[in-house]
């Protein structure tokens, strides 16, 4: 096992502990609210913005109890849009990570309450004071996850993403909607460090600029993974977009091109991080691994 | 026309101006998410949340604009908890107050997203530095909203509620059920005033206890209206509970303990403004106004 491998194993057996600590535990009438949340909280996954969250915040020395709170919040927002977007009105999947999703297992309107609640419980785990001692600290955090999950971020970009269907797009337009759609929220996860460390603003920037590249990186791997990847390996069906009829990166560039820019984009996002020194070694090699991975 | 009339139109007049001017305006491709938004947020409404923060902000003095901030953010939650509501998978309304309701207007997705997309715009405005100079003060509003609108508040109530279908409650269940559902988000709003004005515990508490009665009355009278009310004034369909097999106060209590429950806790929930002195009587006046209104 790599440092790295282990690494991801660490955040995400340490993000998963503390989102079952946090979460609420199912019990009363409105029981079956939070056994949904935990379902779709619970369903797997590498954590991989929990991880950004947690190396992020060890180039400041950032406590891990605080880290862990807003990698904790942050999985809980990525939870709420898979679970929303899995919706029949949505892309109507039965399946994520090989299991039902979440309409399918409990019913459509504990989805739509279920992603609501982790929505809001994000914020809500942001504003307590065992996440900083300074009020400073974690309202900026909820200012800039607001603003990367909102209208003008993450929704923003699923909203592109429906409008789009069947239509052609340019490779930018295509490029905004995946900045606001998976890359936001991944950008958020690489400043949340910064913040909860008061770093300077050139340290702030270079990790934005890091997850600027890394995150379209990510989607083009998901693109490729897509059009080529094992859908067994994958737990999910692929070539989804091809049969939706979606632009990606991939029936824009082509196989061979997109992956060239994977790679260029790659490389760049390491660059960013060259004020870092070997402290960022585990999150270059986070840039190298969006790119190689197979599911 | 009285001076709560004349309190209750310029609370919404101004909570108008305000969310119109803070709400993104529709453009670029994702233009029609914010249209969704807007759709949703101007279709009308008393903004009786909105008059209780800025009611709850002149006890203490609070900047006009601070509490309109506060006001707008709490209209945004109200908003989205009724879109999604609404929804064929929950209670499949095709109007809302008179005109068609969002997914009926846009499309389902739209629905959804929009919804999202105005629960997390709230967190936004509380956050930004306009809404107080004091990080303290903006993170206990981000706190408190978060507790109110979650699964251990309004959603945590809507879950109930869709549980409770066809089921025979009791009145402490359904108490239960409208303090959360209803009754969480009234308490914020009530409360928002005096963490603006960094009133005391006591003040806190006193308002606190006001919302709980008031808001229960208010839940009540809007049983009385389902069962008796005028669907042309009302804007909806009647009798809807009845026809769901819902239990509501009316369908336990009978209308005529209905009402005298409303009319006592409306006259408890005065009681609470005692230490408020004459500043307090517009509020005094909402709790006559809850249980007397026509729609």
């Amino acid at each position: 096992m790599t440092a790295f491998d282990q690494a991801m194993a660490r955040a995400q057996r340490e993000v998963e502990a503390a989102l079952d600590r946090l979460l609420p535990k199912p019990e009363g009438p409105e029981g079956r609210l939070f056994e949904a949340m935990r379902y779709a909280v619970f369903a797997g996954g590498k954590r991989f913005r929990p991880f950004l969250v947690c190396e992020s915040a060890r180039l400041f020395a950032v406590a891990n109890e605080a880290a862990l709170r807003v990698a904790a919040a942050v999985e809980c927002v990525h939870t709420y849009s898979l679970v929303h977007d899995d919706l029949p009105c949505m892309d109507d999947d039965d399946l994520r990570r090989g299991q039902p999703t979440v309409h399918r297992k409990f019913d459509e309107a504990t989805a739509v309450l279920a992603g609501d609640a982790l929505l809001t419980f994000a914020f809500e785990l942001l504003g307590e004071p065992e996440t900083h001692e300074r009020a400073r600290v974690r309202i900026e955090l909820v200012r800039r996850l607001a603003a990367a999950a909102g209208g003008q971020g993450m929704v923003g970009g699923q909203m592109i993403d429906l409008a789009s269907e069947g239509k052609a797009l340019d490779i930018s337009t295509i490029t905004r909607l995946q900045r606001l759609k998976t890359g936001a929220l991944i950008a958020f996860s690489c400043e949340a460090g910064a913040v909860l460390g008061r770093a300077s603003d050139e340290a702030l920037h270079a990790l934005r600029a890091y997850a600027h590249d890394m995150g379209l990186a990510f989607q083009i791997a998901d693109d490729l993974l897509d059009a080529e990847g094992d859908p067994e390996r994958l737990g999910k069906a692929t070539a989804k977009d091809a049969a939706a009829g979606k632009a990606t990166f991939v029936s824009i560039l082509g196989i061979e091109r997109a992956r060239a820019q994977a790679r260029m984009l790659s490389d760049q996002a390491i660059q960013h991080l060259d004020l870092f020194d070997g402290k960022a070694d585990l999150l270059r090699e986070a840039a190298r691994f969006v790119i190689t991975r197979d599911n």
